[in-house]
């Protein structure tokens, strides 16, 4: 599944993605239709539920969108138009998507972090906007997720500076899921990852789904969550899953160490699962 | 007041009720009913200002809703509409509630938490919606608060993986009110809800209006604070209120040491309403 | 520009104005019309960039409204009436707005800070509505602000109780945005307002009007941002200053000193503008 800059590698329901495109990762056209090609085969792979974005480059996560595709003629507007569906088919990814940010990510680069679902940040990583500096705004819905996520004085304080926002900070305000130090990001990826490989690709749909509704509509996403649990709460599946938890000592005292009784029920399913197969 | 699980101790303006129900105060149709009854009973109380829960388990602030509640049975599913009913009708309560987490907290017993105004978590509590395990959604509206919460990014990590979130990392996240040790959650409390006493109930009702508002409609809300304030001014209470307050050294300097002034005027005001009562 | 409260200096394309109104920097109606005054004239100056406000009092920012207006006299309610709209107008100012609070900050005095683009607080600062404690809203949007900042759980604790948040507290709950303390103030407004002193007006105004319609709208924001986007690229400037930022190193690893390289393109890019004048 590689392609010129990408090298893909998928380990059972995980799937690697690691950037080398250049000196600093330039979302080039070419660059831009490669990561749009590696996301459609990605979205055809069922197994798949985890898709983890990382650079190779030393310093750069991403550092912009080509300069050279920002103007006014065709083939400009043509790469922008590929920039702007790249950030949306990011979005729309049937996985849950991470992005780990070692190093710089500005402009568009910063707007494909942003795209996807969770978003690692180190000490060596810098998140900007610095669009302004060029006469236009970010075009990848960049105003959008620094309005959301930090908040209107923030995200004006961030977008008319289009300075650099470190990872803690970017955790504290908010706009990061995370700030993990280089050295523990691959244990903390091992902890959080390994429960979602287990997940049905319908539950993370139907999470998406709810949360994405709540934000723009909290009444309609109390209405859906509540079609959702009883449906799901009627079908054999959930029923065989809640005999598994209490023979393993669920709603009794054994919850304080809740892991160690989901790990139980886990290898006692994916075997049971496994056998049936 | 007391029920079999729940005991209710009204001092003054303020309502504590222990919760009591088990190994784990598991939210079994039983105990929902309790807690329903308990609720129906406060609303009627006018006197009552704040609700403050507290559990007595030792671990378990709640586990969870009964697993037996959700199944396709008919009992199940009445029992889930009694669940879904228990959130709303905590979410309406008249008076300004609080749960104080010093323990477990997971799925509807979270989502009970959530549904309270105010949420104060110790070093001893954790958070948690885990029903992805179960191949269900939250059922209390969990889905909907950790949006809203948390933001999309950090609500995802929260719901996919199920796993625990300590109180220092729900403050840092928004997730909860505040973080407070347990040894200065009753010191806490006494300074925040003394305060909340003196309140007249309408008073209670416009900030959750205007509040709630807002969050869904910024331009309305604005409307309706304008309407309240000039409302309001017009009082012969606040005239009164306004009176005292220039009295006692509004205005001035003494505004540094606000606090004083405010306990002054309220002796003098509470001592006049019970002289002319 | 000064008035009998109201010293303002301009210097380049910032107004620094020093509020200096009596022994707590009292909104009275007086102030207010002065406060109006030197707003719509710094509107005007279409120099002007940034505007911070300042206050010369030694304990206070700005104590709060005039207890005086507030009442059901005639005067009162054209005083409050021109206190909502000095909120409404410090909205709206053209320039990007910063306010200092290095004192107390309560009740309209506060509501003036949450009106002011950027709010920077120190260790000597404190933030309140405490209108409840009169039997009235804030009146000047500021359950409104802290529902949008602060979240429902942490503005019904703060416009309950009406006590004092401090700085450090209120940036971690993303009430302002940012705790800096006393000594830093004035290196932190360098570095902030220096870049911000070269944009253009209509860059402002279009970094504003996405952030404000992001929070209403997500989607109407995204199409807007693709539109702004799309029509600026092809501008003349930009393709200027694309052309001037590949000249001094973009798209290389200079770029990890983006800061040296901006400093760069601006000097060239300044003096041009003043060559060609």
């Amino acid at each position: 599944m590689n392609t010129k800059s990408l090298k893909v590698h998928v380990e059972d329901a995980v799937a690697n993605v690691q950037m080398d495109h250049g000196e600093v990762n330039l979302l080039t056209n070419e660059f831009i239709l490669e990561l749009q090609h590696i996301i459609a085969e990605l979205n055809k792979d069922e197994r798949i539920k985890v898709v983890i974005f990382r650079s190779m480059n030393q310093h750069f996560f991403s550092a912009h969108l080509d300069l050279n595709v920002i103007n006014h003629e065709k083939k400009g507007i043509a790469g922008t138009k590929n920039f702007m569906n790249l950030i949306e088919d990011t979005k729309n990814m049937r996985a849950i998507t991470f992005a780990i940010v070692d190093g710089i990510a500005r402009g568009g680069g910063n707007e494909f972090v942003m795209a996807c679902d969770i978003a690692y940040g180190t000490e060596n990583a810098v998140f900007a906007q610095p669009e302004i500096n060029t006469n236009i705004p970010p075009g990848g819905q960049g105003t959008v997720q620094a309005a959301l996520r930090l908040g209107r004085t923030r995200a004006l304080e961030f977008l008319l500076t289009g300075t650099d926002m470190d990872a803690p900070t970017a955790e504290r305000f908010g706009y990061i899921t995370r700030y993990i130090p280089s050295n523990a990001i691959e244990q903390t990826l091992q902890q959080v990852v390994t429960p979602l490989t287990f997940l049905d690709q319908r539950n993370i749909d139907m999470i998406k789904e709810l949360v994405d509704l709540a934000i723009k509509d909290e009444k309609a996403a109390i209405k859906l969550e509540r079609k959702m649990f009883t449906e799901r709460a009627g079908e054999g599946k959930t029923q065989y899953l809640i005999e598994k938890l209490l023979e393993h000592g669920a709603q009794t005292s054994r919850e304080i160490q809740i892991k160690e009784l989901l790990a139980d029920v886990v290898a006692e399913v994916t075997q049971g699962i496994s056998l049936t197969k």
